[in-house]
């Protein structure tokens, strides 16, 4: 029985998945020290100022600016000295006319005082508690006014935000110490194929190891989800439905590495629209690698949307799909918005690439940096083969309606 | 007691620190599924060639191409279908001239075979055992060749290979399930300051809260280290020589943040001066923020070389000196080459960025996509407040010889 595909278009299948698909996320508190790469989920307010007391910019004397209006190395101001304000303290005086008090970088100004003059436009006075200013100071000179980074109240943390080292220490600074944010996305992944084995066995004529639940865990993890393995499973419609089933019933997604054959795939397909609704949204794209990729999400009552992947068994073609169809969910299910892949890499190709137009290709490259920036060589071989992966650095995409890149061209070079 | 910095210009300070600094990295063993981002200690051999025995890449009839030699749709080639090639399993036949089998993507090619047509091109012969061949077929047409993607012995992955999806499924399909990868550096952190409280604490005037040690940690983290935090100790010569000491001994390398005032530092460099040779490499850097910073390297008997870097209180100045000095070292004891940071982002200024020539200015853009590329809008603000740091996306550099960098000038930003 000949594979029944419609094949679509990249693009339309992108939008008709997104279209269909709008989970509902879960929120947890997690320590602010371990949210690295996690997304807020809600917004987080400034319990109070920051920094919460004036503060020095750098050492010298606290001081009122208004005493040393003036001064010059020729004629300085005179100030008398009435003690160090230490660190982590309150100062123990306010400063009258007249007077000043030494500070540290990051102290506390006393009150009184509405400057500071750093230490190297100073001078002692020999013998005496005195020191001459040489240069004026202005209102707020060396000084970091309370609320100047943030005041009360303020949103410095918005929700659907990827927290970074940055979002962290400023939480830190504000001393909250817990944050919401989105639940991991449990991705359950189940192979399927009579002729796939555990990567950790011995092959037998006609068999091959099991690759995708390798590369599809990794690609899992690295965007902010959880892989969980469900196991190989051979071309059996109950086994497989069962499977299914229960690993949906656990996780927010699923994707099923069909076996080779199309018997196998339309296996896949028939189980996906058993699943839940809107079932199989795409059976078939026009790409390669990858036509034979089924996209669908199942909606069960009282619960969130999940999307169902059928991938195709061949590695290769799995991770590349993966990439540009897995990747938005796990951006959606993350609580970020889901964009398509960009490429961050642009590039001059070495040779010719040839392609067939009417369909979108996605070619290996190594990268080469020169002088004159970034060539872009092809990996050629079989589209099948995960060793041109392990030798590229990128994708490049050849567009639907283009007969191949020509070379010297500069392309648009998406990281593996 | 003013603080003796002989300033370098930030260039010069990375190339000391990476000249001085040779680690001796460790190896461990680890599950080929959990090596993600681990870098690769030793070449891996493909034990047995890829694929092992010779694979169909389409649905199709196992032929001998020989026997469709000018087949056409006027007078298709007969041939007989002797059998079906299971998935998993080997032929259970060799084919004669005038056979075939019926084979499915990634069945193995039986004896006597050396093309596979494929079903499209085929049309049964009703009532028989027979099939029609339309077209011919040539040698090796549909077919991946055993060894097409690796040969035995073929070295798949190199040392000093950052391992990524690719890389694990390539190692999964060869049946290797575990790779020897240099250990995780551990980082150990202290911060120091008679101000510094831990961030679960309720601040006092004088008072701040702990950032350094989450936004190190989570600096550390994203680049392949494990961060450990010493505390936060007082401004106490003995008690700092003593953590530090401690710190050293179990831990890959030490990130002191100083407290803020003059004399801690030189508190932290003379430190770091007794921990080993050769000791402080550099104390002040030409570059805003972050002037105040220490590195150094501390040799001990016996022992591999462990990086000392002293970074200046102030949570903006530490990560952003943590980004261009730490991150470089970080990769080095990944098993990587140092490379300093790469810009990824080209954008244009929205407005005039002023700086001092003769120091190197690091300044916070936010950037904003347009139809026309990125736009880099400077966050202002004085440099120590945390804050600009959660609005900004990344930082652009301002050349030592430069006076600002104009508006609309296309800069380099990169990522923090």
């Amino acid at each position: 029985m000949p594979e029944f595909l419609h094949l679509v278009p990249p693009s339309e299948a992108l939008t008709r998945l997104l279209d269909n698909f709008h989970p509902t996320l879960e929120i947890e508190e997690i320590a602010t020290i371990e949210a690295l790469g996690r997304v807020s989920a809600e917004p987080v307010n400034a319990p109070h100022p920051l920094p919460s007391f004036p503060r020095a910019t750098h050492d010298g004397y606290a001081v009122r600016a208004e005493d040393t209006y003036g001064a010059s190395e020729s004629l300085p101001a005179y100030l008398k000295v009435i003690g160090e304000i230490l660190m982590g303290s309150a100062p123990q005086a306010a400063i009258k006319a007249g007077e000043c008090l030494l500070i540290h970088t990051g102290g506390m100004l006393p009150e009184g005082a509405n400057a500071v003059v750093m230490l190297e436009y100073t001078q002692a006075v020999k013998n005496t508690n005195e020191i001459e200013v040489l240069r004026p100071a202005a209102i707020g000179e060396n000084v970091i006014k309370v609320g100047e980074d943030v005041v009360a109240g303020q949103e410095v943390i918005s929700p659907g935000r990827r927290l970074r080292a940055a979002e962290i220490g400023g939480a830190a600074a504000l001393g909250i110490t817990r944050l919401k944010v989105f639940r991991q996305p449990r991705i359950a992944l189940i192979s399927t194929g009579d002729e796939v084995v555990p990567p950790d066995q011995t092959i037998q004529p006609g068999q091959v190891r099991d690759v995708n639940t390798y590369t599809l865990s990794a690609l899992i993890s690295e965007n902010g989800g959880i892989p969980l393995s469900y196991g190989i499973l051979p071309d059996n419609a109950q086994v497989l439905a069962e499977t299914a089933g229960k690993a949906l019933e656990a996780c927010d997604g699923l994707i099923i590495t069909a076996g080779s054959s199309a018997s196998a795939r339309d296996l896949t397909s028939e189980i996906i629209q058993q699943l839940g609704s809107p079932g199989v949204l795409v059976h078939g794209i026009n790409i390669r690698p990858g036509k034979p990729t089924i996209l669908g999400v199942c909606r069960q009552a009282g619960k969130s949307d999940k999307p169902v992947i059928g991938l195709p068994g061949n590695p290769v073609s799995a991770l590349v799909i993966a990439t540009l169809f897995v990747k938005p969910i796990l951006r959606l299910l993350n609580g970020l918005p889901a964009v398509p892949p960009q490429p961050v890499i642009r590039a001059k190709l070495t040779v010719n690439l040839p392609s067939e137009a009417g369909r979108e290709d996605w070619a290996p490259v190594r990268l080469v940096e020169t002088a004159e920036g970034y060539l872009a060589e092809p990996v050629f071989g079989k589209s099948n083969l995960i060793f041109t992966l392990v030798r590229a650095d990128g994708l490049v995409r050849i567009p639907m309606d283009a007969n191949g890149v020509s070379a010297e061209s500069i392309v648009e070079v998406f990281p593996l």
